[in-house]
């Protein structure tokens, strides 16, 4: 057992005594009603980076939420990491499928559940302890830089301006990134590819009132029934989108890529059973795998419209809304797609209703090597901590961010994540696993340290 | 001027005032938290009654909310009314496009808002009122039977068993009604024909739980997507509904029906620009009058799943749901609609989804005689006060009663309605004209009342 490995379980109720502290700030970005809590726990991360010896602990405004800053210089020679993270979380919607409070951390089964335990306050925080252990060892072999922003649950929409005025003080190496999952404990995986993302938010008006149904209805488009049959025309029933040139750009994966994609350990049954579904859905020609990773999508993430109360209201409303959301692949561009999606949406509304059409915050997708200094790095770190070769993945997910630093920064990012697909992010009962929080120090202190 | 026209003059502030009280009191019947407001309005309605000198007022009890009964009886050689009215009313959502407290009656530009207002606290209102003013002056010419129900906006439940377990104490020649509208009010006319109602609720359940779209969307069923893929399976672009069999029993209306029908006054360009939209819907060999009448429709009175909050949340929803209901046109039978409803709805659900379908109340459809002596009874008075006859028509409400108390007690209904289809009833600001108050209330004085 190393000394890390040591020190990490003699600190270990420590550290889950600090999360939970941390997990119980309900930052949760997308509501200005938390307005308060979000900069209060960027107060709180600013003091846990000054906790862990890191120094020039700021907060940085942007016109949102500010970012929290700190660094550790140790030698002009050393190369420079910047850690990403964001303090942040998703709404706790919907609220009563919760066990628990989600600003109430509970730690049962082996696991840390509360709002923003994997997504991403339990991975950044992983980073600020593996610092504190190996600044204290005084074995850092890098300088470090360390930005948790505040708004990534909506969209960063203020990064990229920071990042350019920033840009000297920024200046790494490679950015490393915990907000990832792994395929599975006993199968680590680094990522290699996110999805972009463009999402939409659409309104579709009919009478100027809500009417009745019986009155009216007949004669007077329902918006409803109108939206459905809109949403119904952007992807066919095995899941190709309908919407044209919606899949010029994309790059096909090569036939060696997806041959090494397919040797990722995956259970269809176990999928099925873990979700409770009898069938799987997609594109036919394309795993599983495939369909979460290298294909786009095209999901309605909400919708509402007439009467949701208890019992029966013969209203024909007046209009309804939807959120819909794409991911999208290399090389699909948001900004493109978000317009070849209003044109498309607003050319198959019916003349008996007003649409209304609004993009969301959107995201590039990224692709990062897997031979690159940094990619190796990383790799070595999880092989010591868990004595396996981690496989190289492109997931679902999108972290827009990613690209941006690309191009306004010019530098590549590591995506070193510790968590699992069943962690349940952005759903009810969010947890962590207390074994991922372990192995994710133990592997960060083995990448940040000089060998014995 | 007649001395009941007088009269009606003399009273109307207290008759304002009156009314004001009662749709004062907010009995929601689909919201059991207005469970108490409720019952005191069927209390408040027994203390008009017996204000109106009506004799043996009492409160019936049934599994639901309470009917309120009274009676005038006069001479057994008279013949029979029973007047039927609802004291509960729909909710008042969504309150924020009220313009007002929908409980605090406002009166302006000559109408009485408040929920309830025409539908129907306003309209049996009349009945109390004209049989006050008739019974005062001597001059009642039919023994009279009052029912005041509390569970009409919720399908009257309970109705069919109260009637028949008071099969003998409801005994009438026919049944009188005050619940739908008139053309306008320099047009006035009597409904003879009401379209039936069946109410479905869906859900579609995909995964267990709420998902991460990145990370499952393309290989995970989205409810909302197949929900929306589903209802625009169920309506064609021009309105035709694609329900198997669906339209079998559907009674094709004669021409010359329709050629009268096409006498009544409309304005296509009125109606669009009063409800500001470009174009009108529907059926393309039906005029807009036949496809709120003579023709069934579907119409999704509300759907929701996934994040409805502010911003964007990316949530591959566990489920979605949707309240659908279908206007039934003679001969179709609501039970047999709600079956293939059911059967199709689930034939057309991908295997990746599970669906449960319920129905709420249902009612059949109804058309009245305009050769029965009660309708001439009718005509009559509206002529008397109005100065004109009124026009017999079919309209696309639904008041499944009307076939219920065919069915059950063997008598016929006039519906002698008093509003206008613009009074805004199951929508923000429902209103009802103080014209048509006075009108109504003199027109009922005209119909009970012995002639001078």
């Amino acid at each position: 057992m190393s000394s890390f490995s040591t020190k990490i379980k003699e600190n270990f109720q420590d550290y889950l005594t600090e999360l939970s502290d941390l997990l119980a700030i309900p930052s949760v970005s997308a509501d200005p009603q938390f307005s308060k809590s979000v900069h209060q726990c960027a107060h709180t991360v600013a003091d846990l980076l000054r906790k862990s010896s890191l120094n020039h602990v700021e907060l940085l405004e942007t016109p949102g939420y500010p970012v929290v800053y700190g660094e550790k210089y140790v030698d002009e020679s050393y190369p420079t990491i910047l850690v990403y993270g964001h303090y942040d979380v998703q709404p706790a919607d919907p609220i009563e499928l919760w066990h628990q409070d989600p600003f109430n951390p509970v730690i049962k089964e082996g696991k840390i559940y509360a709002r923003g335990a994997a997504d991403d306050k339990g991975q950044f925080f992983l980073h600020i302890k593996a610092l504190a252990l190996v600044i204290q060892a005084n074995k850092l072999k890098y300088n470090i830089k360390v930005i948790i922003e505040g708004e990534e649950e909506v969209g960063s929409k203020n990064l990229e301006a920071f990042a350019l005025q920033y840009k000297e003080k920024l200046k790494a190496d490679f950015i490393l990134i915990s907000d990832t999952s792994m395929i599975a404990n006993e199968h680590p995986s680094i990522t290699t590819g996110l999805r972009g993302l463009c999402y939409m938010e659409v309104e579709v008006i009919g009478p100027n009132r809500d009417l009745h149904s019986g009155v009216y209805g007949g004669a007077v488009a329902n918006p409803i029934n109108e939206l459905c049959k809109m949403i119904a025309k952007l992807q066919d029933e095995e899941g190709k989108i309908l919407i044209p040139g919606f899949y010029d750009q994309v790059a096909e994966v090569s036939e060696s890529e997806r041959a090494r994609m397919a040797q990722a350990p995956f259970s269809i049954e176990d999928y099925k059973n873990h979700l409770d579904i009898e069938e799987v859905f997609g594109e036919k020609d394309y795993s599983v795998l495939e369909r979460v990773s290298i294909r786009p999508t095209i999901d309605v993430n909400g919708i509402w419209g007439g009467y949701i109360g208890e019992g029966a209201k013969t209203v024909l409303p007046s209009k309804a809304n939807a959120k819909i959301s794409m991911r999208l692949v290399p090389n699909q561009n948001f900004l493109d797609i978000e317009k070849i999606f209003e044109d498309y949406f607003k050319s198959i509304a019916p003349k008996s209703v007003k649409v209304k059409v609004n993009a969301h915050h959107g995201g590039h997708p990224a692709v990062t090597s897997i031979t690159s200094e940094s990619y190796q790095i990383a790799e070595k770190a999880v092989e010591k901590s868990y004595g396996k070769k981690p496989i190289p993945l492109r997931t679902g997910g999108s972290i827009p961010i990613v690209s941006m630093f690309k191009s306004v920064l010019g530098i590549d990012t590591v995506l070193l994540g510790f968590g699992l697909d069943s962690d349940a992010i952005h759903s009810p009962n969010e947890h962590f696993g207390l074994f991922n929080i372990e192995k994710g120090i133990e592997t960060l202190c083995y990448l940040y340290a000089k060998e014995d």
